[in-house]
């Protein structure tokens, strides 16, 4: 198994999230038709809530299977490791909060 | 002036928004890109907290004018419309702080 | 009516206002005693969310009592207090999404 | 050392959460005052925000606390505890980031 296998645990999930993500993608292409069309604005507040709720959606699924994978692999393994995954992800989730 | 011109005070800066949303669908394709390569997880949700600060950023900047222009023209001509305007502006600010 | 009854509209609500943020100052000091008597790190932080949660609430509930009042009044008068009003609400509703 | 001295992480820095929790309740009761005394909704809602980014710093903080002791040591001991552990932070974090 290679080391990105190993590491990376959403790739079990690839293809899910590669999907979400095109969908996102189709969504910033709706906005932008959207206001090239001139819809109205609160419709387009309504779209752009919804993107970032599925932005939302994928940023904690990736960082619960980071979690899962990664940082309990490190736990595991003991070391200095653990505690600089532990850090890496409490940032992530710090600034996930405040975005 | 026409309808559009009248009521949708965002198209002031159509141009400026529309290059915004491209740079977004472009960060949900490079994302797609990092996850399609196996990056890793923690830069990805890096990644995505920039993109949601992005959207977030697009979304503040079309209240301010929708409630600049849309809400504030129907105050001034007062009558229910104004009242809708506002309750429609409320409802759009609570599912922002709320995604 | 008194200048302030007149510009602050949430003063119709007062009392209910007033029981609200009388609840959340009890969640706070529901929190120290979870904190003081060590009880489960998770159980805090869900009371954290509720907390938070209800914070916001009552946010909203200002903002749309201040746009309904303030901001309404001040769009009705028209000149540049419509603009000034109109500024504060939305740095105040930036600030709420961003916190 | 107590079981509670052991899983619950946070009591290391048990004073500094309660003299920022202590201060969390005095924001509340400030908040009521201003109410009470009628002032100007956008200070009340400026109060608000630094309110729930204090709240929410607390909330970050308690968490690390947490993945660095419980989860890290259930992680290390193996066994299903570690996965149900991982599983209540990320709800946790999850109820973080929508609230």
């Amino acid at each position: 198994m290679s080391e990105a296998a190993h590491s990376h645990g959403y790739i079990h999930e690839k293809d899910d999230y590669l999907k979400r993500l095109r969908r996102i993608e189709g969504q910033a292409r709706g906005l932008q038709k959207m206001v090239e069309e001139e819809k109205y604005c609160i419709d387009i507040l309504t779209q752009v809530s919804a993107m970032t709720k599925a932005l939302q959606s994928v940023a904690l699924g990736l960082l619960n299977e980071h979690m899962d994978h990664c940082v309990l692999d490190a736990a595991k393994a003991g070391g200095p490791e653990a505690a600089i995954k532990l850090k890496e992800a409490s940032d992530a989730i710090a600034r996930l909060v405040r975005s």
